[in-house]
C-alpha cells in the first residue's frame, strides 16, 4: 500500500508526521514524502525540515494521498502545477485526505465540490468558497474523502483510517504502540473552550500563527 | 530562549515534531535540530527523515534540552561522544526533556540517578537499570528534569512545559493554535485497556516496533 504525503514550504510538520506514525506502522505500507521539487521542506518559522524524498514527478499512482496544511497551504493553492497533480492523483486513489489547512489544497484541486469537509478553525470560512459544505467536527469522511480539523486531530483521523484500512485490532495495536491515551492540560482545544484573550492570541498573537 | 532537539537514526519522529509543535510557538523560542552528524535523520523505517541543520559540536548551551525516543535510542545510549554531550549540556539547561524512549539516553548520560522518571511502556524496566524510580504516569517531573510516556505524550508534557515557561494563558492558546482536543478512537491507548492480542502486536508484530 503506497503512502504520498505530500510536504511542502511552510508546512506544519505534526499534520504529516501525526497520521506518518499511525499509517507507517500498518502492515505492508510503503510512506513517500514527496514535493514539487525534492528537498527538504521547512516550517514556516524555518527551524524544522522534513526531507522530501521524491519529487512529484517521480511518484507513482499512491493508494493514499496525504496533504497537511500549515501557513504555507495557501501559496500551494496558487500552484496548478501541484493541484493539477493532486486533482490526477486522487482519481484513482483508496483515499485522498487532508489535515488542517491541507484542505485548502484538496479544494483548490476540485477535490472538494459538493462534500462535506473540515479544516482549522482558521480556514472553516475560506473552505467553502470550493464547493464545500463545512462542518463542524474532528473528522469528516465524504465518499474517499476524509478531512480532519487543525494540526493534532491527524492522529485521530489516520486511527480511524488504519481501522478502515486493516481491521479494528490493527488500529487498536498501533494506538498502544504509540501510547496514545492523550491526556490535555487544558481545555482550550476548541475555539468555544477557549476565552477572548487565548483566541485572540491563538489567532494573531504567537511566534508561528 | 534556545530549545534544541536531539534528532537521531532511527528516532519516532512524533517524539520531537510532536513538543515542536508547542514549544515552537512560544514567544521568544528558537528551536535548532542537532544529531552527532548534521544532515537528514530517519526514521526506524527508513521513510521519513527529519533534517538535522546542526552538528552537536555546533551546538551553544541550550536553555531545553529535548532528548526524543525510537528503536535508534538503544544504539545512542551506547555512543559515549553523545551521551558526554547530554550530561555536560545538562549541567546547564533550565530544562532537560525526554520523550518516550529518549529517557535511555538520558539515562546513560547519567542524567536520571536518583529521580523519577516514565518512558515508554516498552522501556519501563530498562529505565530503572539507570538509577531512577519508574513511575506510572504519562508525565513525569522531578528538579528540572521532565519525562513522558510513549511517542505522543510528548504533546501533553510540551503543554505543562509552556504553561511554565510563559503562563497557563499562552499555553492555553497554544493547544487552541494546534486544535489539541483529542478524540482518540479506541481506548487502547494504555497497555491495561488493550487485550492480550493487541498488546501483541504493539510488541511484535507491527512493521516498526
Amino acid at each position: 500500500m503506497e503512502i504520498t504525503i505530500l510536504a511542502f514550504e511552510g508546512m506544519t510538520p505534526l499534520d504529516a508526521v501525526g497520521p506518518f506514525e499511525v499509517l507507517g506502522r500498518l502492515p505492508g505500507a510503503q510512506v513517500s514524502i514527496a514535493a514539487r521539487e525534492s528537498g527538504p521542506q521547512r516550517s514556516a518559522g524555518g527551524s524544522l525540515a522534513l526531507l522530501a524524498d521524491y519529487a512529484l514527478t517521480e511518484v507513482a499512482q499512491p493508494d493514499i494521498l496525504l496533504v497537511p496544511g500549515g501557513p504555507g497551504a495557501d501559496a500551494l493553492t496558487k500552484d496548478t502545477q501541484v493541484t493539477d497533480w493532486v486533482g490526477r492523483v486522487h482519481e484513482k486513489t483508496l483515499w485522498t485526505v487532508s489535515v488542517c489547512t491541507g484542505a485548502l489544497v484538496l479544494g483548490a484541486a476540485g477535490v472538494l465540490r459538493g462534500l462535506r469537509v473540515t479544516t482549522h478553525w482558521r480556514a472553516m470560512n475560506a473552505i467553502s468558497s470550493y464547493g464545500a459544505e463545512a462542518v463542524d467536527k474532528r473528522v469528516v469522511l465524504d465518499g474517499k474523502v476524509i478531512t480532519c480539523a487543525g494540526v493534532s486531530s491527524g492522529i485521530d483521523m489516520a486511527l480511524q483510517l488504519a481501522a478502515k484500512l486493516s481491521g479494528e485490532e490493527t488500529a487498536r495495536a498501533i494506538q498502544l504502540a504509540i501510547e496514545y491515551a492523550p491526556e490535555p492540560p487544558f481545555d482550550s482545544g476548541r475555539m468555544e473552550r477557549a476565552n477572548e484573550r487565548e483566541q485572540k492570541l491563538a489567532r494573531y498573537g504567537l511566534n508561528q500563527p
